[in-house]
């Protein structure tokens, strides 16, 4: 059984080219960056380099900018804590309902150590509530924290003018982008955007699992949440990774390199997926159909049936898609995204995810889109609501002949 | 010029067979160990797998306490920073002098933030004056901070011993065992030393850097650095970095197979190394001649010379060694480990470490027995301290016949 694997907003498979760059600093260039003598050079000329790298990739204007951490989630700690602890005097923040759970776990947390965090909600497109945004901040808000695009829909948010509108509101009022999703997928440019502070994860985009950046701006102030050595000007203490950071350059470089292959090829078999399925399954419905979603992304619901059956069934095909974020998985709550857009409860249960790849070929679009009618009838024989399936059917046959 | 590395203290080679491990997760086995489906299983597995060698490499009651982290720095600040959030009613923290640079700096910023923190000294052997941590333990002492090793030194802590001190004064109190330059090194037990809590680094042993441990025993409450996903149960969020957690699995049994190596073969070559040296080197000074040493680390210090200058000589022969720990690298502060013991000033500017591993060969020391000789004539001859060294000269050749 071969695998095809659609779940790459999860994680994805670190490229060839990523390997092949990474290589070297193992068992050959394996010098530590901070040592003086020469074997250590050519470490230390690897990170130099990747943060050069790393720099054009979201556009940043110094590499002064760029800080390697371990991860998307330590980018995201750091970040947070990091202009919190240097503006102790506001307690005000504002975040998303949709938020990655782990920034929300983080907020949580923060709720209980006493500040206030407003959760601006979405639409029923997973559309971000701009004027609820915009009558959130106020004086002593020290941080609005939104992410780039949503990783169980794909929906992109504004983030210019969400920069826009911050800063009209509170100029010292500090903004961190989550572009974990975005990284690799769609263009990122802080400088454009107005972005303060942003965190990358290497592993979603052909990097390994394990490496990360934050950007903070020069003009933003933050504490270091692992504190030691002089790394990353202080800012990150440890021996650097080095051959991931420079796997992550290389990973880098690829994706600016596809982004147009994303933008149109990878674009294109999403979409074919998305009509496949929702014009072959009666009972598919697609959670939002919003244009402004990266393009690898789909999201769609299969009423009256339970989406980790659905699971199930096509890992039994060698398919991998999930029902919302890895971090997640096991819980039975529903998708707290596909709740925040008021997803209707026969559907919510029952919505999967697909997330494409450059590697992501059309023959295993076709696999799936001839696959699914098969596991969904079979789930639906299982169903509970055997009436309400038949009304739909009904419904939906007599809008295809209307 | 053929690279001759005796800076394993700083960081390792990875092992080949650590590769080999790691190699299926890049690109094969890439599924998030969260994911449900069946082909996340094996990067799931691996990780389990991993968790129960890492139990068994420092004897842990529980793979429930093996947390994996991205550094040694990761695991020290998680470690007491998760420790002092618990107990956030107690204020004072002892720990040494001598401690890892990354460590005293963060023992620097919680002084800041109003933490008492008491300092043990060693005496000139490096050896930790265990009456004066007797004497600070107190009721407000929420946690002992000690390494298991020093880094510049080698010089073994007796830990079960200060384990032992610590309970019999506040049973309350946290004992936390920097345990990166012993673990692969010599045993650990952390159930028979009575630790607490126990960080370790992979990159100190043959594992990449970008991988740690930190150990936190069944009785001992910490909230995470991290926050965000469940994994590690909790404690330390963001997809595991499954190819680096396989290989440092790997590591660790090959430095568990590799032990006696270390305490026969190692030792004797690093012996070897030291003896050679202070017979062939009339100003060389060994800085601890303590016998109860991790095997693999010499500290000599060369009077009325440059440190920095021999570093650049051994350089230029293709020989890797340091001044100090690396993350202090370039600063002109000489070493606060051999300050703390009190190495006279002539000799303190001028202290080479060695750190030799189980791929240091009998000609590669013997080429630095011969090499050293040459550098620290060369260097001696640019000394303002001639008569000095004279003297010094004099002394020794006398004292050899006499």
């Amino acid at each position: 059984m071969t695998l095809i694997y659609l779940d790459n907003n999860a994680t994805t498979k670190t490229a060839p080219e990523v390997l092949e760059a990474m290589f070297p600093y193992f068992e050959e260039q394996y010098g530590n960056p901070s040592s003086i003598y020469e074997f250590a050079k050519k470490s230390n000329h690897a990170v130099k380099n990747a943060r050069a790298v790393l720099k054009d990739f979201i556009n940043a204007a110094d590499e002064k900018e760029i800080i390697f951490t371990s991860c998307g989630s330590e980018s995201a700690n750091t970040a947070i804590r990091g202009v919190l602890n240097m503006n102790k005097n506001k307690r005000h923040i504002i975040t998303t309902k949709v938020e990655h759970p782990c920034v929300l776990n983080l907020y949580k947390t923060l709720e209980k150590q006493g500040y206030k965090v407003d959760y601006i909600g979405v639409n029923s497109n997973g559309e971000l509530d701009l004027a609820e945004l915009e009558q959130a901040v106020n004086y002593d808000t020290a941080l609005v924290s939104v992410m780039h695009a949503n990783n169980e829909t794909g929906v992109i948010f504004p983030i210019e003018k969400i920069s826009e509108i911050i800063k009209s509101k509170n100029k010292e009022t500090k903004f961190f982008v989550d572009a974990v999703q975005t990284a690799g997928k769609i263009p990122i440019d802080v400088q454009a955007c107005g972005i303060d502070l942003l965190s990358v994860s290497g592993h979603k985009f052909h990097a390994p699992k394990g490496i990360g950046v934050l950007y903070v701006n020069s003009k933003t102030a933050i504490t270091p949440l692992i504190i030691g050595g002089h790394q990353e000007r202080g800012l990150r203490a440890g021996t650097e990774n080095v051959p991931y950071i420079a796997g992550l350059a290389k990973a880098a470089e690829l994706a600016s390199d596809g982004l147009k292959y994303e933008a149109t090829e990878v674009k294109r078999l999403r979409d074919k997926l998305e009509s496949g399925i929702l014009r072959n399954i009666y009972n598919s419905r697609l959670n939002t159909a919003v244009t402004n979603r990266v393009p690898n992304t789909t999201n769609i619901g299969f009423e009256y049936i339970e989406g980790e059956l659905i699971l199930l069934h096509l890992s039994d095909s060698g398919i991998c898609a999930s029902s919302g974020s890895a971090c997640t998985s096991g819980s039975l709550e529903p998708s707290h995204v596909l709740r925040a857009m008021n997803v209707p409860f026969t559907s919510i249960h029952g919505s999967i995810r697909f997330s494409l790849s450059r590697y992501t070929t059309e023959k295993e679009i076709d696999t799936v889109i001839e696959v699914m009618p098969k596991i969904i009838d079979k789930i639906r024989t299982l169903s509970p609501y055997q009436d309400e399936l038949e009304a739909l059917k009904k419904l939906k046959s007599s809008n295809y002949q209307g």
